[in-house]
């Protein structure tokens, strides 16, 4: 079995044991509380990893881009959606084409998204389900307010190929208050109507954690939950030693007693660090802190008496791991030291 | 011929005749001042383009990894500058591979860095060039003085299978003068030990523009320049339509008067502003400002009236296009709304 030394960095390596405890650990979790977990692939955009979150208990995927639920849904898997404006022919036809094999979902937030769709899907004997991506506090896609929504889903719910599938939001950091509110009077409203919410759709892998039994959200589609990552851990979700990506770097200067450079720049961890200080965690070495990245290398300040040796191998816990994964076309599965299989990173790169 | 109407977004676009403007300018910048060019391909990491910089004068190219080396040398480049510490037995043994049938020239900034490439390359028939990085002031790789640099040199003139190829900079942003006199004064005192600085390299697309006659440098690397982006033109290097990228995005949503999203984020157009504010310029949309991404939306806020349409295609030009470029697998080459050519980034995700 070949071993880490082997590999050349940067490289991506994945503590296989560990990220099944993860997925393990969160499957519990929303078993507990009576949540589905739909885990979006983002994370990871590996089939490998999305046919054992299913197998764990997962109802589903869910996956940002046509091309990866393409990828994933050629991987075998069955049940997707697409939280999404699917908007433009080209990728509406491609959504059709996926619909005739695999169970789809997506949302629409505004008329011209729903248009687009009833265009396309007219078949009452096999409707696509759509979601109302609903703005609880985010500031980004979704109606603005329970009426907007009711509106909305009555639409759907009048379109021939289409059925309403229910709320999906993504919710502000710290106010997972309000968006329970909204959404609760959202679906209030619609009860009144007849009309049933299906799916209440959440996401993020912090307010996963903190959700309970008594919460309107039926599903939650967490994604960095499978890897972690120095965001993650800044939020308290778990800790270092929980985290399943790492980033495999060499030592390839060290001008001065407190700067050495890795080999891994911002197209190997990204420039973005979520806020955080710092580009990453250099694992095992007190003292040494990420300071700064340029596109192929990374500067490591050193204090405290810390030093690097030149040709040495590192491993850096990145920022934020999903942006790391979209760099590379390649991972590594270990076991310590041990290389148990690389996985080609399929649903890399499809950008619609 | 194909048109941008049937491409679906999010797309690179370049302006194939605005690039090829900017590299018969940048040539024409260093014939007229004696420079050489030797293109840092990092910009664009795709044959095509190198073989159009070489075509129009520059005397090779320069990789910053050797897997993009590689894809080069494939395509046919002859003359390759790899401006990086090389180490570990595999990298080495495939820059040996490389040296085989390239022209091939590396850094050193150690004497870690020099026994690895002493130990690999012991052919005095047929010896490897390596230059001395030398640290005028960036901060990042590089020997700390002169006098480090004359020792590095003269260890590298007694590697049997090694040559002493001069100096290597990369300068940092407003300190031209520093580095000059820096580089001035390590040729000066070689000099008089009798080891001649066949070349002095210096990179960077701003300082390029600003080198003179009376340099020290010999040979400029710059990368930027073919394509330009958002950065350049706030360096004053060039003006919005001398930018050669963009990336056509679609608008998805717009959930309030003052707020539309695109299906840009920062997986398109990358957390790296570069210290610039915003993540873009969306090109004809005055009152129209990116000001945020999650990894698969672009944020824009609109004032002064400004509007876009749900569905609308738009150009955005980032902050940084090398950073860019490497976030996508195939780039097109096109004449106004004429799609010419699609092309692979064929040396993207090229990680050692």
């Amino acid at each position: 079995m070949p071993s880490i030394d082997d590999l050349d960095t940067p490289s991506i390596l994945i503590d296989a044991a560990r990220a099944e405890a993860n997925i393990t650990k969160a499957q519990a979790h929303a078993d507990r509380h009576g949540l589905k977990l739909r885990p979006d692939i983002k994370t990871h955009k590996l089939p490998y990893w999305a046919k054992k979150q299913v197998a764990a208990g997962a109802v589903g995927i869910t996956c940002q881009k046509i091309g990866e639920a393409e990828v994933m849904a050629d991987a075998g898997l069955t049940d997707i959606f697409l939280p999404y404006n699917i908007l433009g022919r080209a990728k509406l036809e491609r959504l059709k084409a996926l619909h005739g094999h695999v169970t789809l979902s997506v949302t629409a937030d505004s008329h011209e998204t729903l248009q687009g769709l009833a265009a396309t899907f007219t078949d009452g004997g096999h409707p696509l389900s759509v979601l109302v991506e609903c703005d609880t506090g985010m500031g980004r896609c979704g109606v603005q307010s329970p009426a907007e929504a009711v509106v909305l889903a009555k639409a759907i719910n009048r379109a021939k190929g289409l059925s309403f599938g229910g709320l999906m939001t993504y919710p502000a950091a710290g106010r997972a208050a309000e968006a329970e509110a909204w959404l609760r009077n959202t679906r209030n409203t619609l009860a009144v109507d007849g009309l049933e919410c299906r799916r209440i759709s959440s996401g993020g892998t912090p307010d996963m954690w903190r959700s309970g039994q008594d919460s309107v959200v039926t599903e939650y589609r967490p994604g960095t939950y499978i890897y972690l990552d120095r965001y993650q851990v800044a939020k308290g979700v778990g800790t270092l030693d929980d985290c399943a990506l790492k980033v495999l770097a060499t030592v390839v200067s060290h001008p001065t007693p407190t700067r050495a450079i890795l080999d891994s720049g911002s197209k190997a961890l990204s420039s973005d660090t979520l806020g955080l200080p710092d580009f990453g965690e250099l694992v095992g070495v007190p003292g040494a802190r990420i300071t700064a990245l340029s596109e192929e290398h990374g500067n490591v300040t050193l204090s405290g008496g810390a030093r690097l040796r030149i040709g040495e191998r590192v491993r850096v816990v990145p920022d934020h791991c999903c942006v790391v994964t979209n760099l590379f076309d390649q991972v590594h599965l270990v076991d310590g030291d041990k290389v148990l299989e690389t996985l080609p990173v399929a649903a890399r790169g499809r950008m619609g």
